[in-house]
């Protein structure tokens, strides 16, 4: 993919940046922001001149949709600093696809891919020095679209808002995660909008994780809402199992994430001759591997994170604990995947582009 | 239930009313607001002070997690005002109360009564011009929350702002409706959020909504998502199948919400000695009872059209139009309903609070 610059844009840059009261070795997730930030907003079917400007906080109507009906998509992406200090981003091509496939879940209008890639790359030019080197490091990139439109009755907005915003972030250690798979709650109905990056998705999650939190997990491996049989998600990434030498993970779905980790993981792992097996993972088939020891790993695998290695598991009653391995795929693929990110390794998949 | 004023409160008042400016006679439904909004901030565990102010924009970080995953829920009530010039609710404990459910549902803080009700006294004493008597005519109130807190990772925010609007409304009236019923999109799983009053449940409808419009059909027949074979919702609201004279609704369940004018319809026709029967009910029954003509009135019941009669309704590649009929049960629990919230007829239940 090769992003054109966008020229049509306003941009009004900040008169002194932040980034020297920034901590970059302490950073948690999510939590700062650059010096600016990029907004385009769509008013009656026409997206208006593209603005970058300093991060701050914008004005909004209370009855604006974003707030009564929940229209609002984002996605989550990187941009890595090589030794030469260029900075690349990952795949951006399937971020910009899949955001446009939310917001057409969503009902709300596709963003232009000159706003989004060309926006982004004018943004990522000027805050370049906040991409730091080293393994690890990262900016993480934030685009997102709501619905700014005045009116409570439920129905489309007319009015929207899509903006990028960016934030250092360090490698991404939650710590030994163990998971609780659901018996009773679900992330995702069949022909819902599980398959969207779409807020509500999230904070659907958040009670749920509340009260496995107080037991003592981490995360929760979601399984299909209508028999709880089937493996889908591990919190918010895609989840990956490995039994003796295979890696197993559910097929994408309305209900499952079409995650850019986890498809660069499938084809990582089949060119390094992993056997990879896409197809429904039954609950049934993780006990009884458990219990028989050929269960060797459990992974999330999402942006953030990139990949998140799971200790063990409860279902009912029962706890899992899983092996401690010598040569673990979560790891090993881990590496190789950030090893293309961070332009160490060769991309010979043609997934990084250069901005 | 009685309504105690809120003495803690600060109040700012608008210099200039807007009122004069508002052609009552030709309201679009939940366009128009009022001169003053409440707000009240929740800051690291607590409640801050509330206040009413003039209805305006207010700025928000644009990290804030109501935009990145959802967390927002929402009320939908009404004052009416009678011939005395008396300002009235209808069961507002209900709405407060599942107003606290949806919060713990979608992991954010409960608000207290004195601020949402006492509170909501408060704003309409202030208010009280823009109800206007007469049937049909009702001030909408929605009071809503949204999670204001900073950060773009996927966990419960700390800062959570709720608030409430009003907007003066004309009696809901939406036309001939004619429904699709859902064959693959569904609005709810198991185990997920579709009781709650969640924003995220509302624009997931949307899309289908609008694939449903393209067809000729103003709303959708929600059935469950496992199977399709369920009736759950109608659009945003409960459902009610006449068969015979007998009254047919599915029970509320984690998929369907506990709708106030559902449950006042259901005292209401069994105080009627109409035969209510509360269990779920089949897309084939409906189907058969269409065929065979005892199927004679399908309606939508919930706050903003109190009753809202289906003409008629497709499912698969068949159209299947209701009957017109003397006896209407939606048209005279529609009345009986009104003439209580009105002050016209004697509210038996003890569902009407004075402000």
């Amino acid at each position: 993919m090769d992003i054109k610059t966008l020229e049509n844009i306003d941009i009004n840059l900040a008169s002194i940046s932040k980034i020297n009261e920034v901590d970059f070795e302490n950073l948690t997730f999510g939590n700062t922001f650059t010096d600016h930030m990029l907004i385009c907003d769509y008013e009656n079917g026409v997206w208006q001149k593209p603005v970058i400007q300093p991060y701050a906080p914008f004005t909004i109507d209370p009855s604006a949709k974003v707030f009564h009906y929940g229209q609002a998509i984002f996605e989550g992406m990187k941009a890595y600093k090589d030794e030469r200090d260029d900075v690349w981003l990952f795949r951006p091509d399937q971020n910009f696809e899949r955001f446009n496939k939310s917001a057409t879940r969503m009902a709300m209008p596709e963003v232009p891919e000159d706003v989004f890639m060309g926006g982004l790359k004018r943004l990522l030019e000027i805050e370049k020095n906040w991409v730091k080197k080293g393994n690890g490091n990262s900016l993480y990139i934030r685009p997102f679209m709501i619905a700014t439109g005045k009116g409570v009755v439920a129905a489309p907005a007319v009015f929207y808002r899509f903006m990028i915003i960016l934030s250092p972030a360090k490698s991404y250690y939650s710590g030994e995660v163990k998971v609780l798979i659901a018996e009773h709650f679900s992330r995702a109905a069949n022909g819902g909008i599980g398959a969207a990056k779409a807020a509500g998705n999230y904070s659907a999650q958040f009670y749920p994780t509340k009260l496995a939190n107080e037991k003592g997990y981490q995360q929760i491996i979601w399984t299909d809402d209508a028999t709880h049989t089937k493996l889908e998600e591990a919190g918010t990434m895609n989840v990956f199992f490995r039994i003796n030498d295979t890696l197993y993970t559910a097929p994408t779905s309305e209900r499952i994430l079409d995650g850019i980790t986890r498809k660069s993981i499938i084809e990582l792992a089949k060119r390094e001759n992993i056997n990879v097996d896409v197809r429904p993972v039954l609950v049934d088939e993780l006990i009884d591997a458990a219990k028989n020891g050929t269960l060797k790993e459990i992974f999330g695998a999402g942006t953030a994170a990139v990949i998140n290695p799971i200790v063990g598991f409860s279902y009912k009653e029962d706890y899992f604990e899983l092996p401690k391995i010598e040569k673990s795929f979560a790891l090993d693929l881990k590496e190789k995947l950030t090893n293309i990110q961070y332009k160490v390794a060769e991309d010979t998949f043609g997934w990084t582009v250069k901005i």
